[in-house]
């Protein structure tokens, strides 16, 4: 590299055509140039190379001909623009700018006004009339200068500043005239001489130069080390820095600075949208000392700029194919885009633009899919806080299920059912149980003090498509007196409050909501997704109504049927119960005799909404003692002693799944009966069979599938012999990864539950884990991500390759696919697409984000690109 | 293999040299054959091959060629012992007796007395005037070949037997006369017919074909593959099957039958042991029909027989090298040796053998060490109770730590305190927690109801090296009135009860025990052992009293230090709790400020005993909670509120380990002062710095190792710069393993904690696994052995490989070691060494175990091998 490095160039002019692209200039760099070379106006400039950044940390010195490329490219930045660096008469001056080929945050950002010093900031008062301008850009440069590149505590350069307003009897930075910032510019080079020992540089070289420096260095400043690590970007890619002259909108009355959106970002609609101040710098726009005018007025006040930032922006949009969020300078009637990049903008209008642009010819189909974010859809499908309306938040907790909801406090399920016949009602408790299910079907909503993302109340919202807040810690329930705490208020029952499930709030009263209509261009978009992608989607529905919904979102199937689910309700967990209390297998039968008919009659249900589509069914999973009151409710001394023998110090990893068709193969039968009868039925009635999958759940070693394959082939055989269906099983712990190819003997698919995968491979319950060390993990920086929301494919991934990899080693035609939460989440599909699994399930409402996510990923792999403008 | 069978011969003499070995003629038959060859008296026979089963499993008849050399062979047999097969005059009767290469229970085992009919059997009670033998031979061979040649019900026949008995108003067997025999015989052809529909086959070429057609399908019947399967044994192997000439010990009194050992099997003195009936057959002996002599008799009575049993034993002790178990039948006065093979023997007799067979030149230094069952040693490190008493066995749980003790009852850890002062006490409770640690102290051993291998009960009984049974359902204790119910018996306090921790049993009154004095035998053996081991072995050790127990045992350093242990104890808890409750950091701060003196002290302690030895410490590991009293117990409010906020669905992966490490950093910042004080005060006063390891637990992310070293070093930095030590990880969770390569960056050594790599792999709670559906997993056959006894090599062995191999490709001089309980059990310390471990570490009375176990693998490695005779 040092020898490579001797006629390697180091410095780019934006108006040249670049060796290099991101990778060479980084992403603020090359949008420069390109804009450039549009013939866009852009303030001039030069870009420092990534090149001459790893030069710099690898010998701690400018590599040999950087310092002399600096000067031919200010030479030729002040032949263009007709002014000198360093001199007090028509200065130049310049911002330096980082800018890696990934944007970093952790990285310094900018220095603006380099070039400035005595002479220069009292000949720029003199030429401009401004000596508040030039003093207070003078006193910036210093402060920035004095930080960033010497490393001057911030505060003593606030301090001053305080003290100065105190003196003057002011209250803002604004009140201080020409005056009084040339005394602070005295004060500040003080501070920075004593904290150093010599003055604040007056040779403007010597400023660019180490303000080059410290970009170079912040590169390894610790922050973006770990920003680094936690987001997999190569330690030694390194930075580039732009050194941009300083264009000016409080240039007068025919100056102006501003932002405009080339579609309107709430709609999506052709208009262009913004807004500008006349006579302000640009940071004046975003910290909203005046109030701004709309864009629309800029045609009347400088029309020849507007008809220029028109032709710049569809530029742009030619250019990038994308909506554009353009910042630009009016400096005395002349326009600069100072930076444009990718418009932030709603699910409705990303939708609406992404299908006009296909209309226009701008786009194909394939950048229109690859250009929504999946994870935004989410907006479209639930009720959202009105981002413009302010609210009061109370307490917050964890974003359990997606959405907004208002509604009247109840505390219990039954006064929920009651109250909803009347009004919207929102129920909040400590927790949920299986008992509060009428409850939680009769609120718009639920906040619970307990819990996490895994907890009945959270699963319950999310398959029922309702907001939840769970965890809620300052939340405080006293049914007796009918009243909560909520932070430091007291709501009482019937009082309107606002729940937040995808932002985890509580707020107090009724907030205005938006409310998705249906949206047809969602369909649009989905429908070209669909196109696209290779991985299949299903849904993970217990009942029909989930099953509906999961159609009518497209799902291909189900993917996971928790029979579980339908042990519950009042006619039904009484002879659970029954069954969990026999003294033997008799009388166990006896109970599941009587359960039969009611899950066949759900599975019956299901059949028939799903005929034709893949329904894959685990037979139960929980511990028994989940259908078990608790030890202070039970009803007899019979009761009392199981709740004890049933008692589990870590029931996630006791006797579930398999262990307990294993140990009770009789609770396995009845649900294998009924299964098979169900599709019976079904087909008799439609003439249709159903395509039936069953899976076993927490099979940890092949033995245990093999038996329970036998009981499963057994039944099968004598209730429906020559129904086709599938026998397979859940891959949820580490060693059925490991050991998949000896269990793939007895299965005829896998289905990762990536849920419990994450909690063994990495020794975590969800329950303990989120709002607990894990939050304190989030905020330390010591894990980018909560790994039960996206995937951890270093870890769990690896398991899930694994496990697919030996599966179809000795089954090539194995059906492999994943039923965790993650099966929702957009980064975690494009794993599994990657990944080879036929299919993704997950819940009916995020069955939309799934399709699209899958088609990205299918798209991407094609090496379909989306180029993100700017940096 | 078609092709191939039509040159092949499938049946060899047991006198002729064969062309192959175990795998071809089974263990059984390479041991007849040997013994021929060997010149010593063995009956005359042959063996039908591994070959011969295959080519019939793979086509369902008897291989060309097969039919015409069983002909020949048994016409060579007929020709040798002057008799005929089917004849009435001289009869040759035969035995058919199944032998794979590996010895294996599921299969079918022997029919004896082939050849009888009913002429032969009226030739046979003519020649040797003696009915009932002949009679009872042949039903015997009607019953013995109906169920398993044809299948017919065993019930049926001994139905017949009981209804004779009680028509002719015995009880016994051997009642029945001749004329009654011939009777039975009548009848049991009656049930052969009724059953099958044709006659007993007359012919005895059609019942040794069809006996031999029986052992090749008994390969697989269901038991046999469900061995199989659960002990890696190949399915394709198939059996031998050997056909012996009967030889009869019931034959007059020169006739006899017994069994010998060629030493003491009780002490392994050289003095030949065993005992014999005159005028019996094997089976007499066995059943105890009449008082057996001692074998020492046998010279007065049959000395030349004797003299040649002698004979036999030395040369088979000379060809196997090793102390043997030898069946005889002396038939007029003529000795047959019908099997031998090793003798099963006590520990103490297996170290005297083997150490007087190196003097002797029989056997190598390496094979004595191979010869020593590692799991046996611990008879002879622990008082057990004496095999030939006989017990009342009340109760039984978990064999959760070895050995035997003799007690009064006491269910309070108080009441022990004040009775072991007059008398031997155990401590009889539902659980033990750390408040009982005095009582756990005085008592010779503890009982409990609740809880396994993992309980507090069991880590510290093994800990003390005193037994424990845990998990004893049949318990029920009632404080109130004194008493305790142990299965249908009532125990008040104060009686006498012994518990055998090795067995699980608790058993009523004060059984004899057998107290082991200490061993120079095992010494001497264990002194080869370390010559040989190329694996390190420490100990887990928390006290400086276990620590010189481990040194006292052999052990190389401390493997494991669990710090928590140091929390409990009157002065300490209430310092601890209060760590616990402070609202802030500060308070936090100053109740660890009041533990660190403790701490110090301890590893003072520890490191003075170790001296020189490497010393593995892990810093805090249990989750919070377990140090606070149950909620109702709680002292204040304040106490109450952080009992229910530390509350944990899943423990075992809540905060725990380095989570409390990296949210609560200054508990580890104490725990390092206090070590790094303790190495410089114990540097200074010997003049030898102790080897510190410093580890840190339950690791998922390099990122947390990464945080953690940082905080190490600085501490280490500040309080003892210079001291040399290491800091490291240990490897519990499966991503951990499969991290180990980003993990190892910041790690000097790794140690597998294959407990909780056990749990979180195989989605295991130990607490909710044993006793619970793993024990009705042992029982169903699904696992063939306890994964938390014996390392998962399958699965969690996959994990220590991939983590070992993955973090020394990084770091090539990683020092890796296994802290589990698996570095005590010797199946898993061979995996071990294999694996390429360094180390293992394991609770001080199982070092001598570790020692000869890692011996023994490094000597298997070298392919020095422990032949074992017979099968």
């Amino acid at each position: 590299m040092t020898l490579a490095a001797i006629d390697t160039r180091y410095v780019y002019d934006f108006a040249e055509e670049p060796p290099g692209g991101r990778e060479l200039l980084g992403g603020k760099g090359l949008g420069l140039s390109e804009m450039t070379r549009l013939g866009l106006p852009v303030p001039r400039g030069f870009t420092v190379t990534t090149d001459a950044c790893r030069a710099y940390l690898e010998a701690d010195v400018f590599p040999e001909g950087l310092d002399q490329e600096l000067g031919a490219a200010l030479q030729r930045l002040e032949r263009a623009t007709g002014t000198r660096f360093g001199s007090s008469d028509r200065p130049l001056l310049v911002s330096v700018r980082s800018g890696a080929a990934i944007s970093m945050p952790g990285m310094m950002d900018s220095i603006l006004d380099l070039g400035l010093s005595d002479a220069v900031a009292e000949g720029m008062s003199k030429a401009t009339g401004n000596a508040q301008f030039a003093f207070d850009s003078y006193r910036r440069l210093i402060q920035m200068y004095g930080e960033v590149v010497e490393g001057i505590d911030a505060d003593r350069f606030e301090e001053a500043l305080s003290t100065l307003k105190r003196e003057r009897g002011v209250t803002e930075d604004t009140e201080l005239d020409g005056g009084d910032l040339r005394e602070l510019v005295a004060r500040y080079k003080r501070i920075y001489r004593d904290a150093l020992g010599h003055e604040f540089p007056q040779d403007a070289g010597v400023q660019l130069r180490a303000a080059i420096e410290a970009v170079f260095r912040s590169w390894q400043n610790s922050r973006a080390q770990t920003y680094r690590r936690l987001n997999d970007i190569p330690e030694w890619i390194g930075t580039a820095v732009n050194v941009v002259q300083m264009v000016f909108g409080n240039a007068g009355p025919r100056s102006a600075s501003g932002v405009a959106f080339s579609r309107d970002p709430a709609s999506g609609s052709r208009e262009p949208h913004g807004e500008f101040l006349v006579d302000a710098q640009g940071e004046d726009v975003v910290a909203g000392i005046r109030a701004p005018q709309p864009l629309e007025q800029l045609e009347e006040e400088l029309p020849a700029a507007y008809a220029e930032l028109r032709k710049a922006m569809n530029a742009l949009e030619r250019r990038y194919r994308d909506v554009q969020d353009v910042e630009f300078t009016i400096e005395q009637g002349a326009l600069f885009i100072l930076q444009t990049r990718s418009a932030k903008r709603t699910a409705a209008a990303a939708l609406r633009a992404a299908i006009d642009m296909v209309d226009e010819g701008l786009i194909s189909r394939e950048e229109a899919v690859l250009r929504i974010d999946p994870s935004m859809l989410e907006h479209v499908l639930h009720p959202m806080i009105d981002a413009r309306a302010s609210v009061t938040v109370a307490a917050t907790g964890v974003p359990a299920s997606p959405g907004a909801a208002v509604g009247a406090v109840v505390f219990t399920a039954d006064e929920a059912v009651r109250r909803s016949a009347e009004e919207p009602v929102i129920l909040v408790r400590f927790d949920t149980t299986p008992d509060d299910i009428h409850g939680l079907a009769a609120a718009q909503g639920v906040l619970t003090a307990h819990g996490g993302m895994a907890s009945h109340a959270a699963v319950v919202a999310r398959g029922m498509g309702k907001p939840c807040v769970a965890g809620c810690d300052a939340l405080q329930i006293d049914e007796a007196t009918g009243t909560c705490t909520l932070g430091s208020f007291i709501v009482h029952e019937g009082d309107q409050i606002t729940i937040d499930g995808s932002a985890g709030r509580a707020i107090l009263g009724a907030a205005s909501l938006v409310v998705p209509d249906s949206n047809p261009d969602l369909d649009t978009v989905l429908s070209w997704a669909d196109t696209f992608r290779t991985l299949g989607v299903r849904a993970n529905a217990d009942t029909p109504a989930d099953a509906e919904r999961a159609r009518a979102f497209g799902a291909e199937g189900i993917g996971l049927v928790r029979t579980e689910h339908m042990f519950f309700g009042d006619e039904r967990l009484p002879v659970v119960q029954e069954m969990i209390l026999a003294e033997d297998e008799v009388a166990r039968r006896a109970a599941l005799d009587r359960l039969l008919p009611f899950q066949q009659a759900d599975f019956e249900g299901i059949f028939d909404v799903m005929r034709g589509l893949p329904v894959t069914i685990r037979l139960l999973d929980p511990p028994l003692h989940e259908f078990l009151p608790s030890e202070g409710e039970a009803t007899s001394e019979r009761m009392k002693d199981r709740i004890r023998s049933l008692r589990e110090t870590n029931p996630m990893l006791g006797t579930r799944g398999c262990r307990l068709g294993l140990q009770w193969p009789e609770i396995y039968e009845m649900q294998l009966r009924a299964i098979a009868r169900a599709a019976i039925a079904v087909a008799d009635r439609t003439g249709k069979p159903p395509r039936v999958e069953i899976m076993h759940p927490l099979v940890a070693y092949a033995e245990e599938l093999h038996r329970l394959h036998d009981l499963t082939e057994r039944v099968m055989n004598e209730e429906a012999p020559g129904l086709a269906h599938l026998c397979g099983t859940m891959i949820e712990l580490p060693r059925a990864a490991l050991r998949a190819a000896d269990i793939a003997a007895y299965a005829d698919f896998f289905s990762f539950g990536t849920n419990d995968l994450t909690q063994t491979a990495l020794g975590m319950s969800r329950d303990d884990a989120e709002g607990k060390f894990l939050t304190s993990y989030l905020n330390l920086g010591v894990v980018g991500h909560d790994p039960f929301a996206t995937l951890d494919q270093n870890g769990v991934g690896e398991l899930v390759e694994l496990g697919t990899s030996r599966g179809r080693s000795v089954k090539p035609e194995l059906e492999v696919g994943i039923c965790g939460e993650h099966g929702g989440d957009p980064a975690s599909i494009g794993f599994c697409h990657h990944a080879g699994l036929d299919y993704v399930s997950c819940s009916p409402f995020r069955v939309p984000v799934a399709r699209l996510a899958a088609a990205q990923a299918a798209l991407a792999e094609r090496g379909t690109k989306y180029e993100v403008a700017g940096g």
